[in-house]
């Protein structure tokens, strides 16, 4: 039927019209996929499980209903990977943990039946730490996932299975979840895009909670538009998830190609570019650059008690997970790991009101952010302040400040979880060995993913980072 | 210009009339009221601070307002009294604490203000326990206020002197605060009207907070019409207290003479008749049956893990209570009461995981009350479950099971205050010495005020209780 031998690295977007004009079946896209999984795998492990049997059998679905004239839009018949904590109906659903290691969902996530119903072909279940908790490099249950740019180097987390199959070509797209930064984290970290939705905005229906105040699901892409297709596909008022809102979806797309003129980017200069890496800082600076260059115009943001984002953060995350996991901490604590069964019970020495206190301070970082977008549209920050660092290094040195590798990763992502406004990363700088090194933060009013996408995107087609290759 | 000398104890809308058509002055209102404090004050202690002074001038500049033709509606000229823990511009605040004993605002509370725009004239503040934690003997810094119907017996808390005032003449109306139960459990005890208005539908702005998730202000009075005339006065969004809703304030004595054809008034069988004494038990089930007589249709409803509810409204009130005192704690510990600062103490040992499964729960406790009204339009129990107790004893026992006094007090009502849900008392039996022996409590969907207003006005007008007088 076609020729095209390198599929697994086209975006959703390029995929989409070979497959409705049947140029490209889905049996051929999904088969490239599978062997594409086959053959890295055993240097990335992204997988917990590959779905091979499943996914052929709906390529072969999809493949009759385009040629039915049945075409559901442009996730028909494209190959998506699923974190492992979305649930999945008859197919096991790990969480990363040995906890969860027979459980088999009899229903599907809000977001893996909406996939479903736009005939997406799922590959499998992807690897996370552990009930994800934890973005670096242990509470990898089923074995750590490699960065596929830089063999032995984290993939960051949680989604780091998410981030590296789509890296990898394993997948054309994947569902992550994001909590304290766990789909921005590992976006940057593999050079692609990660999109978190405003809190509310997609549903969380059937994904494993780590924290339900803070969690959030959503794409995790190759590209900035095929980020806006998948969450014009996942979001939506859900009754099943009462956090969601009902604010009517428009297409992502629309006006996606409109440029940046008149578009005010506010750069908050305090805490977002303090103690970073230099390679990283010159990287976003440029990308801040960039946007002025193209028609934005750049201003200067204050953003008070961010400083106290990471307090707040892990304050609200232990406490919560703790609650959560309060039932299977008492059944089956032997089958947590070590480290994340500590951090679980430790969130019993969170009191009340310190947890109240964190809750506060989120409404005042809340205030904070909404204040500075009365200046500007969008706000632009490095994702993360470090490039990749080894497996096993637990602590990261900048300026001559230690910190541990966890605190540093979540330090520019987590602020915009407490928030509750969209965020989208994007790579902005490769070194000259193709590795990914820096990141861009756009982050948007509340449902105003629209704009961070159009800025996004507006930068990103000034970029080759979408059609780069990791050597694998 | 009157010869009325009975003022004190007509209700706002026999009073409003005749203020209106300036057969009363607000002056002479105002003096008859003033006068009753003196009188009883030594036995009811319902004040701790009368504002004699400010309450002539404002009733001087009513009269006048009222003369020149500038009437302010059915509050213009009303005394009113005010729990001391809303915020008065220039008057002493404390909370009934010595913590706060020189603590003069420079602002009014939302309610404050809104009853003053209506014209209200403002009598004093009123006794409470310290901090409004506690509703029975304990914890009064300013000496206990005695129940004006039973010298020696406690008025309810933790609006105490709220309702024993209204009761004793010493104000026509007042406001309280409803956390566990604190407006409806002294209206029950003191024979008189207290309506909780949906968590949301009053602004709490300038109130000071016990636990800001559960907290209502709302009205108490000696009729239902009376506290239907203050909601219309003090409902509605408040941008500074980010709980309030948007939702439209209708006028909620229209229809509230409609009577009761047709409506469906839901009985809980379980949990709210358990463990009663049997004069309340009495009381209830004969006015449940003249709703029916009056045209209701009695239906059974299920609630259940309403028996949670004193669990889930302990751990959340302390946790809150803790986090709100965390500053003044620190600085103004010696000038707590000894056990109320154990209890603010003690709300450390509160977890955050403990406090969040008292949310779960009241969730479950919510959407308990919520199904429940699916089958009924008002959901009728008793107030409380036991009638007024002496002063000092720190215990009751009913079927052979010792609780405490707080506990019994808080059963039946802090489950609607969990479930965020309206709740008017109003008084069902009185014994044969003339002492309130029974209120009956009816809980109405969110925002539905309305609804309540009518099916207690329709049972209170079968009644003579709104114009017995206490022997003082």
């Amino acid at each position: 039927m076609s020729s095209y031998d390198d599929l697994p690295f086209l975006p959703v977007t390029e995929l989409a019209p070979l497959l409705r004009s049947r140029q490209v079946s889905p049996v051929e896209l999904t088969h490239q996929v599978l062997e594409r999984i086959e053959a890295v795998e055993p240097k990335v492990n992204a997988y917990i499980t590959v779905l091979a049997d499943e996914a052929m059998a709906q390529a072969k679905a999809a493949e009759r209903n385009i040629a039915m004239g049945n075409y559901l839009g442009p996730f028909h018949g494209i190959p998506v990977g699923l974190k492992d904590l979305l649930m999945t109906r008859g197919v096991r659903t790990t969480a990363g943990s040995a906890v969860l290691e027979d459980f088999v969902p009899d229903e599907d996530a809000t977001t893996v039946t909406r996939l479903r119903q736009a005939g997406a072909i799922f590959t499998g279940k992807l690897n996370l730490h552990e009930f994800a908790f934890g973005v670096t490099t242990n509470n990898w249950t089923f074995g750590p996932t490699h960065n596929p740019w830089m063999p032995g180097h984290i993939p960051g987390g949680s989604s780091g299975g998410s981030a590296a199959a789509v890296a990898a070509g394993e997948c054309i797209a994947a569902l992550g979840s994001d909590t304290g930064g766990s789909i921005r984290i590992p976006a940057a970290l593999c050079g692609n895009v990660g999109l978190m939705p405003t809190y509310g905005r997609v549903s969380r229906y059937g994904a494993l909670a780590l924290s339900w105040s803070l969690d959030h699901v959503g794409p995790m892409t190759r590209t900035v538009t095929d980020a806006a297709l998948m969450l014009n596909v996942i979001a939506g008022y859900d009754p099943m998830d009462t956090a969601t809102q009902p604010v009517p979806v428009p297409d992502y797309t629309d006006g996606i190609e409109g440029g940046l003129t008149g578009l005010r980017v506010g750069v908050p200069r305090n805490y977002f570019f303090e103690r970073i890496h230099p390679e990283v800082k010159q990287g976003v600076e440029q990308a801040i650059a960039r946007l002025g260059e193209l028609g934005a115009d750049i201003v200067e943001v204050d953003l008070p008690w961010v400083e106290h984002s990471l307090l707040a953060e892990f304050a609200i995350v232990m406490a919560e997970a703790t609650s959560y996991h309060e039932h299977l901490l008492r059944t089956r604590a032997d089958k947590y790991a070590p480290d994340i069964r500590v951090l679980l019970e430790a969130g019993e020495a969170i009191s009340g009101p310190m947890y109240l206190k964190a809750q506060r301070l989120r409404t005042m970082i809340k205030q904070s952010f909404r204040a500075a977008m009365e200046q500007c549209d969008v706000i632009a920050t490095p994702t993360l302040p470090h490039p990749p660092v080894p497996i096993g290094q637990d602590t990261v040195t900048i300026d001559g400040v230690e910190e541990t590798t966890l605190d540093c990763m979540v330090r520019y992502t987590c602020p915009v979880d407490l928030s509750g406004q969209p965020a989208i990363a994007l790579p902005c700088a490769f070194n000259d060995q193709n590795q990914p090194v820096a990141s861009l933060q756009l982050i948007g009013r509340p449902f105003d993913e629209a704009t961070i996408c159009r800025a996004a995107r507006a930068y990103e087609a000034t970029t080759d980072f979408a059609t780069r290759r990791p050597p694998l």
